[in-house]
């Protein structure tokens, strides 16, 4: 088992920065009385945010940082001024060892190049990779990767983000082998590009991997639960993570739609309310948020620049299980496991 | 304006073949007096399917198919048999000019490979898309592009997309230029692939197109209507387009669920079903029903495996409407208009 967590929070990313996020580090301490935090930012306001969350006293301390990493920075400029960012330095502490995670709202182009540069990768890793838990219809969430990070790879990468959302299923579901599946635009064996079907090639002949690999799954089978691990590039991720949001969001705006379009419905609304609520609770992304920057040495984890308190302590929850539970480890073990991995690009059927 | 269409049904393909493609061709003539059509397939089933229909018995002729291509059947089976299946013919009497558009529920992979074959592709145009129109918060449907036909496209092929796109968008908002965009995973100049921002040089730099291009959309504006065309590579549209329809049957059916939950919500659920009947019948498959192969020579219009009479209806009458407003002359007019277009692959930023 790994350490007793330690974490650096970014007080300043994210929408509402020191308020929101020293009340989601309150929080997680509630549930988690372990928990330890080095409050990276304008000291005055985080103090002042400090405040109203005694419970934090024992287990806080501050690191002033001058400057902070504007929403809309580019990640070459993050880069050029991260040794006085408050998310620059959250990261350089996780470097040099005096936390063990670190959780940003910030922006997160700007979060992965500082966080790459700052960590670098693991050996045996050639890029890391975004992975986020979503709901689904069942009771357990799935990991999806890469959302984002890279927009462009080849079948080796596909192969290695396998292993590290196993890695990552693991800890959250507690499955021993996690069912993983590639996302592609169809099931059968000839479909997808040659890079799918590489990665899809060396997963199906490699030995001893910690994990359950049953070649491809379709965008429209994310939500169902059936899978525990969906693996894909960077932009086919992204594109599939906001078309997600996108539609749960026009579905839920019909229906606010459809319920006002009458007195009859209004009222039926009111009466059906724990109805609506449980479904928005269901798809809050307060309750699913937390994203990984899965591959690097040290334990990043970006939340969402909207979230609330409960998503601020959910984010803080995911880092700390996975030091707890030593994630950069298991990684290292599976690719160890596996050895030099035999991956090419399989032409196109 | 174009010609009276004259539409062949492949009246075998789909879940429930025969009865539901005739069906669906009686309610489009019961709108639209002038259309006439060619049923492809089992003459006895086509006949027996008819009886039920006596508007359609001045309308209609039968062909008969001896075969029909299989749900599963590959793209090479389906070719090599293509002379003596439903879809097969069907295809061919829009080739030979003995009818204006075909429309079949069918294999989609399938029906691709023999419209491509038989139809070849227009002048100027390297490769067909199928593109379809997608329900919005607004008014009006978005049309996105390719869908799945190309799981690999260059620059070139997202320009040539663009402008088909267009040609669609003009045909069925109306709109003199419909403001298109392309699919990317962030709205500034740099983000995306080079053969993203490749395209995306080419349309800004070209003069003269009918159309308003304005750069990059992300997915989860799909569905807003703000946009009135979105181009995309057929591996990026398919995972979108299945990660819309997938979220939209999650979303629905938790609501459902919670509905269930309670006696208090069941009871509340009946009072506003109107409004849910106008959820549902606002995101209903079959109200945007008829997917086309753009850049062919000759229209060919796929209806949903699963669609209803009237989801069949709407196919037939999407077909007829391009047929009506000569899309192939329109997309032939604007690839004269802009000439031949620089296109070149942009190193990604």
């Amino acid at each position: 088992m790994g350490m007793r967590p330690r974490i650096a929070i970014d007080a300043m990313g994210g929408d509402e920065g020191a308020r929101i996020m020293v009340a989601g580090a309150a929080l997680a301490r509630h549930r988690h009385e372990g928990f330890q935090f080095l409050f990276v930012g304008d000291e005055t306001r985080i103090r002042e945010a400090l405040k109203n969350h005694p419970n934090l006293n024992a287990a806080s301390e501050i690191l002033h940082a001058d400057d902070i990493v504007s929403a809309d920075a580019k990640p070459s400029q993050a880069l050029r001024s991260s040794k006085k960012t408050s998310m620059g330095m959250a990261v350089n502490a996780v470097k040099i060892g005096e936390v063990s995670a670190a959780v940003s709202a910030g922006n997160t182009g700007a979060l992965m190049a500082i966080s790459k540069l700052a960590l670098r990768t693991m050996p045996g890793i050639d890029r890391p990779a975004l992975a986020a838990l979503l709901p689904t219809m069942k009771d357990s969430d799935v990991v999806m990767l890469d959302l984002g990070a890279n927009a462009e790879c080849d079948s080796r990468n596909l192969v290695q983000f396998a292993v590290m959302g196993a890695a990552y299923s693991r800890i959250m579901h507690g499955f021993e082998k996690p069912l993983v599946k590639l996302l592609n635009i169809g099931t059968e064996d000839a479909k997808g590009t040659g890079t799918i079907q590489g990665a899809a090639q060396a997963l199906y002949q490699a030995d001893g991997l910690a994990m359950n690999f049953q070649g491809f799954t379709e965008a429209d089978k994310i939500s169902t639960g059936d899978v525990d691990v969906i693996v894909t590039d960077g932009f086919s991720g992204n594109i599939a993570l906001k078309a997600l949001e996108g539609t749960a969001r026009f579905v839920t705006d019909l229906l606010r739609r459809s319920f006002l379009s009458s007195l009859r419905s209004k009222i039926g609304f009111l009466i059906s309310r724990p109805a609506t609520e449980m479904l928005r609770n269901h798809l809050d992304p307060n309750n699913h948020n937390g994203a990984v920057f899965l591959g690097l040495n040290g334990v990043v984890v970006k939340s969402h620049g909207s979230a609330d308190e409960k998503g601020v302590a959910n984010a803080v929850e995911v880092a700390a299980r996975l030091v707890e539970d030593s994630i950069l480890e298991r990684i290292s073990q599976d690719l160890a496991k596996i050895g030099p991995l035999e991956v090419a690009e399989a032409a196109a059927k």
